[in-house]
């Protein structure tokens, strides 16, 4: 299996560096081929801009959907996108490895998104969802937290940890992906925000290590999160009244 | 009212540009004073990074939360972060005017939370949720889709719309907000992926221009979406079986 991780994290000491560390060792020890893209050493840019079209499609107004389909079927990406995708066709299964913060993905992984997923290219009206170009691949997100799993409930104050992977979720689901879920790794504390004493925590850390590499060997097999497809929608794109996912 | 607008798109004639000038002007001439914050005019940097620090707590290790606190503690925040934040600070109203791509705000919207928000400067331990640091204070994000409002409800293939938005509501609550409801502009179609034909398309536009500039002059007295705060959580920070909004 071809495993690529996407790793968003600003310090190679971090935990966050730690659980991308143990994947890669354990994923290479089990006999996978595994490549690493460190998207902040790799200096990636987020910002989807008119800077990265050398050539535009309209140079009056900067309209980036267009521009994306445009520059992919001229081959004119620019060359880190390029790469990216590349990786992204190459892979079987792709880790995300990022911390939680401000309640979603770090904005250098939200640039991801918007840069390398072009229209035209990884998607379009026709080729999404269950039809989507990345389909046969899975995904997971392996995320940290500063605060502990409790408060992360459905009644928590951290807001519920469902609803708030949703919409990388459905971003993932929205490229094709199966969707694994989420590898949490809550309690991840730090700058002073303490939840617990320092012996405790550090045997925490060691615990949360722990439970990423027994989980790694099963990634392949375990089942995904449900999500509907184009033969479960009506022609508003909704799903069915009679739908068993309707009544859950 | 001291009103800030967070205005996040690459291109000066796109809808969510019309939608940003439609504010301006109405704000203004309901007599209020009206700051704009264009990000990508103002080249906002939304990667959290140790080259925004330029006298670090702890040169070995990168830590973003301890760099923040340190930096606001020892006033050595970068200038434009300081900027953002006297602007935050002398609003009564923020408006964040974005366009939803991949399921949540553009990269450079989510790092300006990344960024501005500092521990120890907007939040700590002790000021969150109802006692953060932005309280008296109110928010609302005006967001465009590209799909239109049936594939954004609760069993809708373009993911169900309240959630998509939950995680930038929760950022804006844990700041101390209050958060009003979203204005949603649905079916703002691009790129070739077309809902409806372009004479409707346009009149669809104008309403939904109409709209916000109906609702604007309300902003001031409508209710907030129903957080919950620290008088309502348990130690675990969870909301108390017997509160009423466990049971809406």
């Amino acid at each position: 299996m071809n495993v690529l991780i996407v790793y968003c994290h600003p310090e190679p000491q971090s935990f966050n560096a730690a659980l991308k560390n143990i994947a890669v060792q354990s994923l290479i020890e089990l006999g996978h081929e595994v490549d690493v893209c460190d998207l902040y050493a790799e200096g990636f840019d987020p910002v989807e801009h008119p800077r990265h079209y050398q050539s535009r499609r309209d140079d009056q107004r900067f309209l980036p959907l267009n521009e994306q389909r445009h520059a992919f079927d001229n081959r004119q990406l620019a060359a880190d996108i390029d790469h990216q995708i590349a990786r992204l066709q190459w892979a079987d299964l792709v880790i995300l490895q990022f911390p939680l913060w401000w309640h979603a993905q770090p904005a250098m992984l939200k640039g991801w998104f918007d840069r390398v997923m072009v229209y035209g290219g990884l998607y379009s009206g026709s080729r999404r969802y269950d039809r989507g170009v990345l389909r046969g691949k899975r995904a997971i997100c392996s995320v940290t937290t500063g605060s502990p799993e409790a408060a992360f409930g459905p009644f928590g104050r951290g807001g519920d940890i469902s609803r708030l992977m949703y919409p990388i979720h459905c971003s993932l689901y929205y490229l094709g992906f199966e969707v694994l879920p989420p590898q949490l790794s809550f309690g991840v504390q730090g700058g002073g925000l303490s939840y617990q004493a320092e012996d405790h925590f550090q045997q925490h850390l060691e615990t949360l290590k722990d439970d990423w590499q027994m989980r790694l060997p099963r990634l392949e097999s375990e089942a995904p999160i449900p999500f509907s497809g184009w033969d479960d929608w009506d022609e508003q794109g909704v799903l069915g009244l009679r739908h068993p996912q309707r009544w859950l």
